[in-house]
């Protein structure tokens, strides 16, 4: 399967196939993550495996959200790293947004290494969750949030998510983009802006469209990051901030 | 996620993920199969999670099939034994059928696990490929088969079955009997009979209405193997019979 030619009709299924493989061989992506990823190749196939216009029109609001936050965060997790880590590196770099990793199935093992999957693929820093810092509203493991990352965010990122975590986000007012090929799931449903779409090939036509922007409009990206430090959505205490001995 | 609550509204599905993952956990399913069980998720998903009434009217149709062959054979593949390998071992005794192992990604270790699998779920016996048996116009590992077995079977039940191995069975006149949770692949449009339903839900039925229709009808499954012995579908020579050397 690894020497699929590109011509093969099933070409780029199967590369993503193998991505998503070789992600659970690193370490980076869960088992439990293969069983996403076959969910997600059924809707696209449903969907005859295109961008549709209206997953253009999602890529565009969501560009021009990025962009006029003054705090975007971009969520990774093991499916998303394997499937796009190069794409969601330069989709940081352009948007000025940092990147943190949250999971659902809890090893911080495999927070490392997304972390580190992310730096060799041009990432700079990456941030993940102290372990003392959460998020109120949720029991899983994705209530543990980096206190400078999404704990504070009024964009959050997050490609291919799990429904709990969207919906406190949103019960928290934050604004949340997704990528989800289901568009009956919950998390297509409670997101502010659902891209319905394959995340590879959303993903770069969201850069593209954020640089274009960028370009367009010359928006301060700098001067709303820098305005925003002085206002923290979240109080220290709202956040539960636990002591170490908890 | 092993400890749901029965009353949880995804119980049956949590259920059957678990089943698959710990498939892989004891080398029965290979991880591409995780990857095809979410593919099957979205489709049942879509299906409402119910056994429609047209899948109930193929199901009638494949346990009368199963009673009229001559020689029935159910092939069997990780995710099949992993999910519902009691219920194929029952299946193979009330249809008096048997068992033969047959998988899409080599290895004859798996091979030998699903058919110990399969012991240990009830089977008296387990057919596995010989390594020097093929079954002609098949390129991938499926095309090794057992003597006695898919090679020689007039009716063989393949659910979860790949497009390739339908079409090539459906090539040399068999008839093909498969459970498809996606009506659109090639082996639910090249299968005899296609039961579009989860194998989970599907299995139980059909044992049951084979069943049924013993009681009902008094069929003579034991003379209709009989008679079949004394005619082989497919030559020596058509079988392409490999020497120990090849």
């Amino acid at each position: 399967m690894s020497h699929v030619p590109e011509s093969h009709p099933r070409y780029q299924s199967l590369r993503l196939r193998d991505a998503i493989v070789a992600g659970v061989d690193a370490g980076v992506t869960s088992p439990h993550g293969l069983i996403a990823h076959g969910r997600g190749e059924a809707y696209d196939y449903l969907l005859g495996e295109q961008t549709a216009t209206w997953a253009m029109t999602a890529i565009d609001a969501a560009a021009a959200s990025l962009l006029l936050a003054q705090h975007p965060v971009l969520s990774v997790n093991g499916n998303a790293a394997a499937l796009v880590g190069e794409e969601l590196v330069a989709l940081s770099r352009t948007a000025q947004a940092p990147l943190e990793v949250n999971i659902f199935h809890t090893s911080s093992d495999r927070e490392r290494r997304i972390a580190q999957f992310l730096c060799e693929h041009g990432a700079s820093e990456v941030l993940l969750p102290d372990g003392t810092t959460e998020l109120p509203g949720l029991d899983s493991n994705r209530r543990y949030v980096h206190p400078a990352g999404i704990l504070d965010a009024d964009v959050i990122f997050v490609p291919l998510e799990d429904g709990d975590r969207c919906e406190a986000l949103r019960r928290l007012g934050r604004q949340v983009i997704t990528v989800d090929l289901n568009p009956l799931s919950r998390t297509a449903r409670t997101a502010s802006i659902t891209i319905v779409d394959n995340v590879a090939r959303a993903l770069p036509l969201l850069v593209a469209r954020v640089q274009q922007l960028i370009d367009d409009t010359n928006i301060d990206r700098q001067a709303l990051v820098d305005a925003y430090k002085h206002e923290p959505l979240l109080s220290q205490a709202e956040a539960r901030i636990r002591s170490g001995a908890d």
